[in-house]
Parts: C-alpha cells; structure tokens; sequence
C-alpha cells in the first residue's frame, strides 16, 4: 500500500473467460452511436489543439454530447439515394475568448466533425445527406485548465468519479474487437468498398462454443444485384470466421445479417454505409465503452468517455488510464489471467492521488496475489505518477475512446 | 432447465454488500440526464396511450434520444432569472399516419414533455426558461406492433439483446436510491421548496463505513442570504443523516454540496432547481440504469431503457422484467444474500421464450443452490410467461426506468 | 426651404382616389407574415423596455427577422387538432452584456411573444401547437444608443434610408384597413369566435365599383357541419358589406373564401384560426407596410419596420415619421386630396435633419400648393424636431407598425 | 381592348427620369438579403429540375422563404476568420412523394444550396463558415401542377395577385444595376479578388447630380494592411465613376465605404465577403424587385419573387411577365419614354387571361398614345399568350428575380 493508496486482492472469483456464458459487443464507426463518439471525441482534439495552439493551454470545454437524428435513404441495387438528410448537432460547452482573443470554437468543431465524417464515412456526402450543426455555449466561466505547452501540472479531481478498466481481453472480447476493426480496416475493408462501416459485432460464448453474430450495412452502388448482395454477405462470414480461428480454438459461429429475407428482398442494403441514414438515431456514451467494447459480464462505468474534455474530466482520464493501468500490468507481470483496476476520485486532490486505486487480480494456477503484489502495485504507481500522459496522447489521437 | 432455457448457478463470489469496496449513484430527476430520461419515458407512454386510443394498439416508435442544451442563468439570493434558456431537443421516430388516418405524434410529444416539465420541474418557467423542439422521423414504415386492446400477444425479438437485475439492493444501494426520492418527494422535498430537484447522491462504501455525497442544487428565490443557505445545507445534511439510519447500522458521514466555498461566495444556488439552467448538458441513457441506480459492482446494461417502445423493444422489457425477476424471487424465496438475473434474447422467437435466463444466486449460509433451485426457476418461468404484463405496466407508467 | 430641407412641390398626377384602377391589400394579425411582424415587433417593445429598466437606456438590438415554417393540421368539424407545430425562430441581434451585467434578450424574446401569441390567437396553444425558438446574436459590439430615461438626444443617422407616407387614405383603403380590424377586433372578432385571425383582405376599385374579396379562416372548434359554415360565412359578408358602406357611396361587392368548393367539402377550415398551421409559411416584412396596407399604387419602402430598433433605425423611424407627418398634416390643413411625404437620410447628420424631406401634393380644386405651402412646411419642420417622439411611442407600444 | 381585358391609358404624370428627386437602390449578390433570395430560387430551379426528370412535371412547391442568422467573424488584413457560423435554414413546402415514389427534396435543396454558394460566395468555405439547414413541410397535398416535358398547358390562377413591370430604365437605374453587376462580373470582380460580393448600391438623383454611394466588403486574405484597403477603396471608386460615364451625362459623384473610419481603424473588411458573417441577418423578398432593383419612384410588387414556383405561382410569374412586356415594347415600339404594365390575376382563369392587363405610359414628345396603342396591345396580348415560356425560361435560369 503506497501513498497513492493502492490497493490489490483477490477478486474471488471465477474469471469471465471461465464462466459459462460470455456476452460481448462492439458497435463498428459507422454506428449511429459511434458516429456520435467519433465526433465528439475528434470535436475534443480539435479544440484542445485550438487552444494549445492560440493560448499554450487547453481551457475549459466539454463536447459529449452530440446527437444524431437519423434521415431517411432509397437505398437501390447500383446506387440509391439519401431523401432526408441525417442531422447532427454537436452540443457542448467551450471557452469562446480568451485575453480579449475570440477563439472559433464553432468553425473549429464544424471542420473537425466535416473531416471526420469524410474520413470515416466516405459514402456519406456532409452537407446534403448530414446537416451538421453546433450549439456550442460558454459553461461556467471561471475554470480554467493548466495543461499547458510548458507546464504540464496534474489537476485536481473536480467531481467524484470512477474509472474502470480490464486486461487482459477474453477470446471473445479479442475477436469482437478485432473482427469490427479489421472489416473496416486495411485488412478487409479498404479492398470491399461494397461493405458499409456500419458493422455491429454480438460475440455470445456459451462453454467453448462462441457465435459471432454480425450486422453489416451494405453499399448501394457497389451491390448490382440479389445475387451481389448474397456474395457480399458470404465474403464477411468467410472472412470473419477465419480471422476468428486466429484468436480462439474454440468452435466458432458467425452469423451475419440474420434478420435479411431473400425472399421478400429484405436486406442490410444502404446508400450511405450507415443505418442512420435510414431511422436509426444515435447518441454520445450509449455505446463502447473507453475499451472498444460493451461487456456485460464486466463491471463498466456509465460515464461517456468521448468528447469530455482530457484536462481535467477525471471520468474520462480514469476510464482511460484504469484501461491503460490493466494492459500495462498484464504485459509487464506473468502469471495473471484476469485484472481489473478501479480508480476512484477524491475531490480537491490531485488526479495522480486517487480516494482509492482499486486492483482485483485473478492469478494463473500456482501464483498467489502474494507472488506478484509488490510488482503489480510499482506499476499502479508508477502509471498513476504519468497520470499527464494520458492527456498528452489523447490529444495527439494515440488513444481511442470507444 | 424448463423450456424457457433457464438457468440457476452459483455466482461463486462474494456478494456485493460483502465486497471490501463499493461505490453507487443516483442522478436525481432535475439531473440534466434525469430530466432527458424522463421526458423520453413521459412522451413514450404518450405516443402508446396515443396509439391505443386512435387505432387500438400501439404502433412502431422510439424516443430514446432527447438532448438538453444547456442554459445561462444568473442566480441570486432572493430570486435571479435565466439568461438564455435551455433548449430541449426530442428526438426519436414514431408512425404519424395509419390506415389514411394522421396522427399528432409531435404534438402529443410536445404535450407530454410540457407536462413532465411543469410537474417534475416546478420553478423552470416553459417556454422561456426552456424550449422544447421535436424532430421525430417516420423510422423503417414495414414494423407494426402488437400489443392491443385485445389482443396481447407475445411478440418476436427483433434484435439480440439482454436485460440484467438485481435483488435485493445493498444498504448502500437502499440509502442512496431512498434519499433522493425522500428529498424530492414527499418527505422532504414537499416541505422544502428551497430545495432543487437536481440533486445527485454517490454513496461509497469501504468496508462498514458508508459516505454518502449529496450534491443539491437549491432555488433562489426561497433563499435569501448565505445564512439562509447554510441552513438549507445542513437542514439535507441532518436530513439525510436520519433517513440512512433507517436502512444500516453501518456508520455513515453525510457530506452535502462539498465543493462549495462561502468565503468566495461560490455555492450550489439556481434559479429554476437545475444545472442544466447554467452549462450541464444531458442526454437519455447516460444515467441510472433501469432499477433507479448506477451500480459499478455489478454488471450492467448499457441500453437506455427510458423512451424505448414498450412492446417490443428487448432491451427495455428485458432491463425492467429481469429486475422485476429479481426482486420477485427475492421477496418470495428465503435463503438468498444476492441474485442476480439476466435475459438474452433470440432474433426471431417470442420475447417470453429467451436465448437463456441465467440466473446468479449467491445463499445465505446454510442454503445451498439446490435447495431452493425449483422455487427460483419456478418463479422465473412464471414471470417470463407474464411478459406482456411489463408492457401494460409501463404504459401505465407504474414502472420507474430510471 | 427651411434647415431641413424640406420640399412641397405638386404632384402632378392624379390623385389614387381619381385613378382608374386601384388595389389595395391587407393581411391580418393572423396571417403568417403579420404573425412574424407582430412578434418581432412584440419582441421589440419587449427588449427596449427591458434595456431602459436594467440599464435607464436603449442598447443596440434589431429583431426584423422572425420566420415561421408552417405547421400541418387536421381540422374538422367540432374541433380538429395540429399535427406537426408550427416553427417560429426569433431571429437577430441584441447586446447581451452592459457593464458586466448579463441581459436576459432571449427569455424575455421568448416572453414577448408567448405573450402575443396569446393575446392575438387565442386558439392557438403555444408550446404544442406552436414552437418558439429564438437565435439572437452579439451583433457588432461598438454601437451603443442614446435613447434614455432623461436623454432622448437625436441620434445620428447610421445608414442612408428613407420613409414613405400617405394621407389621407383611399375610401378603398379605408374599406381594407378597417374591416380587417373590425373583424379581428371587438366590432365582430370578440363576439365571433368561429372567425380565425387569419384574415385577407383585398380591394380592387375599377373606376366606381369597389371589389373586396375577403378569405377568413374559420376556427372549427366553433362550427359544427357544413350549414354552420356557410351561415359564418354569410355573416361575414354581410357585415363587410355593410361596414363598407360606411367609407363610401360607391358600388361594392363583397366575396368571402372564394376559393371554397361545398360539394368537394373543400373550405376554409382551420383548427387554431390561421393558415399557418398547414403549409402556410411566414416571415418579416412580406405583409403590410408601416401604415397597414399594401397600396402598389402609390410609393412603398421595402423596409421591414416591424422588429427594427426605435430608437436608431433610420428606415424604421422615417417610415413611421412620414406617414405621421402625412396624417398631421392633411388633419390640421384643408384643402388637401392627395399628399406624399418622403424622408431621405444623410449618414452622420442627427434624423432630425434629413437630406430631404420631400412632399407631394395634390389640392383640392380652387386651392394652389402656394396656398397651404408655409403652412405644410411648418408642420412637416414641426413634427421633424420632435422625432424622438416616435421612438417613445413606438416603444410604448402606441404605434402599430404592420 | 382585346378578350385579355388590355388597357393603355396615359400614365398622366412626369417620367421618373424627369421628376427631381429619384432613388434607387440594388443589393449585391453577396447582401445577406439577396444570398437569400439567390439561395431560394436556386433552391426552386432545382427542384422543378428533380420533378420534370423523375415525374415528367413539376409538382407543387414553394420555397420563397431562406432565412439567415448573421455569424461572427474576425477579419484581419492578411486574413481572419470565421467565429460563429451563419445559419442558413431552407424553408417551404414540397411534395415528397409522388407515384409511390419518394423524391430527395431536401438533399435537393441543400445541393443546390451549397452549389449556389460555393459559385457565388467563393470565400464562404460551406460547411464550417456557414452551415445550411432545411425544413421542408408537405403543404396541402391536393395541389398538382401541370407544367410537363410535352404538355405546357396554361394553368388556372389559385389566388388574386399583380404582378407590375417597367421600362426602360432611368440613367440613375441603369446605372445602380449595371455598377453592381460589373463589381460582381467579368468586367471588374473576375480580377479583384479583394472585393466581396456584398455590394450596396444607392443611387439618389437630384435634378441633375447622381450620387452613386457603394458599400463594398473587401476580402482581409487579399488586403494587407490600411494603403491596400485604401487603394482597393479607390480603386472601385474609379472604376464606378468611370462606368457611370456610359449611361449618362450627367455628373455623378461616387463615394465608396463612406461610414469608414481610417483614424480609428473602422473599415469594411471582412473574411467571406459578406456582412452575413458579422451580424447582419438576411431573408427572401426583402431586398432588390423581380427587376433587380428597388425602386420607391414606382409602384413595387411586395410578392417575393425568388423561390416561388414558377409553374403557378401568379406573383412570380406576373412579376417577371409585366417587367418581359414593358421590355418587350420599349423595344419594339417607338415613341415611349416610360411604360408601367400592370397585370391582376383572377382567381380560377387561366392565367393568360387576367383580369385586367393595364399599361400607362408616357410617350415621347410628338407621340400620342393612340399612334402606339395598337402596337401596344398587340405586343402585350401576344406575350401574354406565351405566358408558359416565362415558366420555361426561369426553370432553366435564364430570368433573373432579385
């Protein structure tokens, strides 16, 4: 137990991936939700680099909270079109002048939601099929963040809150994750623009049985035909059911666009790549937690990660940081099969203090939480001391929140 | 294991109210996210009440998604005022024509959130302290629901879900979820009208130490000096004190408003009782979970259950029919320290016929799992056949989900 | 030729009343535009006020430019219902800061027309039926005005503008102005509630025969079946007819919803008494000018003077100023059949001093315009010295502005 | 007198070039009036374009109604930025859904939005400086307009309407329009990339003195400090004065930017060419007449002529046939120094028969109105007849309205 008030035990009892059921899911960039976490977080970066940039310091503001009202699409074998266009209201609180300065805190998030959209929705034409909009107002005044150019002091915690995080990731966990980032990614995605980023992973495993279930918006004008469609459809599960054998010797399942109905021409097919073009509305924090994942069988922490800003938002720093904590030790120290880390604020005190840093290991056979304590907690330590780092790599864009 | 796929195990950990550390939260209903839950939950049970009076059954919607923008206010001793007002966006799809018959969906939306305003929200003036907006889209036109007059048929998941419960709650749990509806209710909150209804509590246990922290928005214009709010604060703090007393023996420390400072003046004072009159935005699902509670010790789901169709929407029946679940078994089995219930759903079978019902037990000493396992899956496959009654009861808005 | 530099010169044509053709047009307090003139008025008087008690003067506002998207009713017999509200966005600018001391403009904007709203369309529920919304800027900063509790200084003017006014009206624009307000007013409006406020009123005289065609919207809360229809109807016109007569001995022929077809049930049926509640959209400065009329035979300004500063729009102020200094005029001289009065700025130079003020006259016959020439001039450099006047009125609400 | 109800009549009054006083006035393209006007019949031009490609005839629409909310912006030589953005919002009614068939109005709308933009305001970067926003309501379904690909039937007149035209223009009006179009064109704005689009021009004459006043906005990226700006000033103040030479004899006095300060480093200098960007707000109808002019000498249509449909908009079309005519004859016939055509709709006829079609003109010494009324009428009656073209003509572009 250091100064920092860490503390490690035994969680007693059986690690998630030795229960018997394990339910996972990840909702892929062009989630209606992830839109909005996409936004948010790159609003976030924006105007922290805005302020570095203007006045050496980050000051204060807030962007979670963006909301995504859905449009409607006449999606068509070769290519149909968006008729009322999704809207997307960036909402938040940001510092507006500073020294006299008037900062474009507006213009900054509407280019940062623009770049964002062209670089991860391609199919999505920003201005006619998305109406981005922005209510941006001026919080309350007096604070004022100190991550500055130069000086990086640690803030202080301005509200009680937790932050939670795991390592290392069960088979299940690894293949959601890896399956959603890999259709949209180089491995797959860049090579199929016939497959949409609206992609959500359920991964359900029940024993050492595993299904993948996964929803895949198609593209329009990449699809010619039925036939087309069907080709699409089998290329993911092929795909998907491979790259799985890579992370598990378990029997694997995948499923992908179950609810299509060939027959009555009921399919996933999409103009935009995104269900949201079509009804599907969308919000800040209802998805992925800071991990990339939804975990039912893990304690999760309600806070929205995305678009808070990394100052000085102790829920968004200890999500991220409790994450970073937990993959850290499992990298560092053999012998663990699951740990969570807890970080739990105190107001008025420094971040790097925590009320408490709360660490449940579960060991492999044959160590003991004795065999590994004092090195686990030097590393608790050691990372809560680099607390700053994480503001630091947030801002460059080296963390994901989602 | 009956038809239904349910399942009894044993939880093999420590029970929650056990565990060395424990942290839970309540938002109360003047919370910005509060507010959201209950203007989507109030204009969902409008949209079905709607439905069933014009067309006999409750047709396809979803509200899950109101955004509040925060306002500006200046607030005073004696009585201050809101400078710019809140704006309040609904947003969500619902059926706005049936049979050639049109339907005023935004209007009885608009309605509804007026309502809820002016019942739960006393001083905010609507209108001027707050605009209410409404962008409801049609949604995918081809689902049409089922629960009728008549006829209350089960219906087919359309989505794979899961919904997870609880019972019985913590001491903790019980102080934190009993103060803020005493303060905002009867008990309290009738009598003291200085006092906002955006109140949030966090209770934190570490071993039989319980702090709760309250955090209390009070009202101008029944507060006339620093002295009258210092009395206000302690008037809670004693409040509050008493009332946990009620539910633990363990000792407990009350801390209410803590980040305020009298010296330089700043403290908790509003206008209308709510932070979102001066920077706190909100959203729907960002806050409690569908039994009330933000519980971190214990697994969670992440779907917003306020605003969600009741008739077939999984994730909202599975939410409040697993607490329902739990808290039934609970009350009719003795034996049992902790359950908890959780409901997977299958695409494409009744909504009362889940993937599986897994059931965590943990015993008091001396019971073991078999002794009372026919009792519980007994109760469960009861419930389950009961579904639709969760339905009829949110509808009739004798259900909380938030 | 005065300091002012004020001109009467004949106006060598004929006067409107001895024209062939005249038409003469008039949208009630109902109508979509003049709904957007009454609240940016209403918005206004509103801000002024607030400016003069908060800080004993006016600030620089402008508030020309609400616009209404219409909204979509069914109306029926015995009482129908709005579907999807109306959409009102209070538009413009107004200092929302003096000496560190915050302004609430968009409360009381949003007050301001609440109020009117509820004052002037009685059927219509504000906050269901009607969504009021309201985006008011900083503006450019730099502008302060004088306009104050012991100061009424002449401002200077700030733009090159001019005002255009007539005396005295036309019997047909007698007829079109005081219908309108007979019907919407306590001569029929207060003792017929079946009559919408959404009133058009248009006058064509060719040579002796005047043709007023009348479309009323019907409120059908008050009007049971087709018969009761056609009774109200009737009732109309036969009151428009007889009014009429009180302005003239010419022939006049009244026709009441033209457009109505009874065997196709297609008529002029409204739920809340105006056109905007189905497909009728509005904004500023459309309708009416300054004196209440559309007269394309005589000079208008394209002014929108409903919204405008009183205090230092030039526009505004001028388009009031002459048709007062019209009235005046032709009241306290005889021998008047025809006068126009027009009034140019000259930016930097105080409004009491305009570039010119330029009078066209037509006399009676037997009378020279040399006749009443000194007399015309001294009440014109009469009226000019007391601008300031218009302001204070205007502010007070005493001058209508649509 | 013909079956269309023709009369030519003698105006009875001096010609406005031979009265002493004139004004005019012409709001550049880049005015936060005229972008509106620009943008709505852009807007309209599209959408008859979308409905005679997908249906084969233009259905009902209406789209006169663009609203614009200033921004702020904070110019610097060299070049500023963009604060806030201007809101653009769309508003009117179109039909959605023809056939079964859904048609893209919206995303139509705000295509032709952007697209308009982007030509005409090159500085504006759509998206971050402005953001453009769309409310399009069904309006009354019943109505179906008729103008097809083979069919070009003569629709009925739906409401009592005027349109009103004139020509030839004055010295003073040539001049206004010609200046701003120059400014704004190939002959002047092509190679000045440091004059912005938004150009007002006043034209005042008294007896024989022009003065010519433009407010230009100069674009900060090309200015670089005070001289450049004060050359800039200069060089439009040449280029005018030298321009005005070819229309008349008369002398003409231009002033440029007169309310500059160049003490106080109060200039016209903004980043998009446009006073939109810094608190001048803008809407349809309320600047330049269907002839591109604001003109208080002559009788004024208030009907907003942008964004109407053309098809069977009586306003629309009234207005821009009475001003084809009068061109018509000053072209063909001899003799005329002024000609004023008036047309009066008359609801439920075809609307090449209106109910009366009244010209008054001055002619030329020596020339009677009897020597040309037979010309006259002829003219008038035959491009009555071809009222459709004028339909034709501002679908594809080729008529200006504001």
């Amino acid at each position: 137990m250091t100064d920092r008030n860490i503390r490690l035990e035994s969680a007693e009892k059986r690690a998630v991936e030795d229960q018997e059921v394990e339910i996972v899911e990840r909702k892929g960039i062009g989630h209606p939700d992830s839109i909005c976490d996409g936004i948010a977080e790159s609003v976030s970066r924006a105007l922290s680099n805005l302020y570095l940039e203007r006045v050496g310091k980050v000051l204060h503001y807030n962007t979670d909270e963006t909301q995504l009202v859905a449009g409607t699409a006449a999606p068509a074998f070769g290519g149909g079109e968006v008729i009322e266009p999704i809207y997307l209201l960036i909402v938040g609180r940001a510092t507006k002048e500073y020294d006299d300065q008037k900062l474009p805190v507006d213009a900054t998030a509407l280019r940062a939601a623009r770049d964002y959209l062209k670089e991860n929705l391609p199919e999505l034409d920003v201005g006619t099929d998305v109406i981005v909009d922005v209510k941006l107002g001026e919080g309350s005044g007096d604070l004022q963040d100190v991550f500055g150019e130069e000086t990086q002091e640690v803030p202080m915690a301005n509200d009680t809150s937790f932050g939670v995080g795991h390592a290392p990731l069960t088979e299940t966990e690894q293949i959601v994750l890896e399956t959603e980032r890999a259709l949209n990614g180089a491995r797959y995605g860049s090579d199929h623009p016939e497959l949409g980023q609206d992609i959500k992973i359920m991964g359900k495993r029940e024993g050492d049985v595993i299904d993948v279930t996964v929803a895949a918006a198609m593209v329009d004008a990449y699809i010619d035909d039925m036939d087309d469609y069907i080709a699409a459809v089998d290329d993911v599960r092929a795909y998907v059911t491979e790259l799985a054998s890579e992370y598990t010797d378990r029997e694997v399942n995948v499923e992908v666009n179950t609810a299509d109905d060939y027959e009555e021409g009921s399919i996933y097919l999409t103009t935009t790549g995104t269900s949201a073009e079509q009804g599907d509305d969308g919000s800040v924090g209802r998805g992925n937690r800071a991990n990339g994942l939804i975990t039912p069988n893990r304690p999760m922490s309600m806070e929205a990660t995305s678009g808070k800003n990394p100052v000085n938002h102790i829920g968004k720093i200890y999500n991220l940081l409790s994450t970073h904590i937990a993959e850290t030790v499992v990298a560092e120290v053999d012998g663990i099969r699951d740990l969570q880390v807890r970080l739990l604020s105190q107001i008025g005190r420094p971040i790097d203090e925590p009320h408490v840093a709360d660490a449940k290991v579960i060991t492999d056979d044959g160590v003991t939480v004795t065999d590994i304590e004092d090195e686990v907690v030097a590393i608790i330590d050691r990372e809560l001391a680099d607390v700053t780092d994480i503001t630091r790599r947030t801002i460059e864009g080296e963390l994901s929140t989602f």
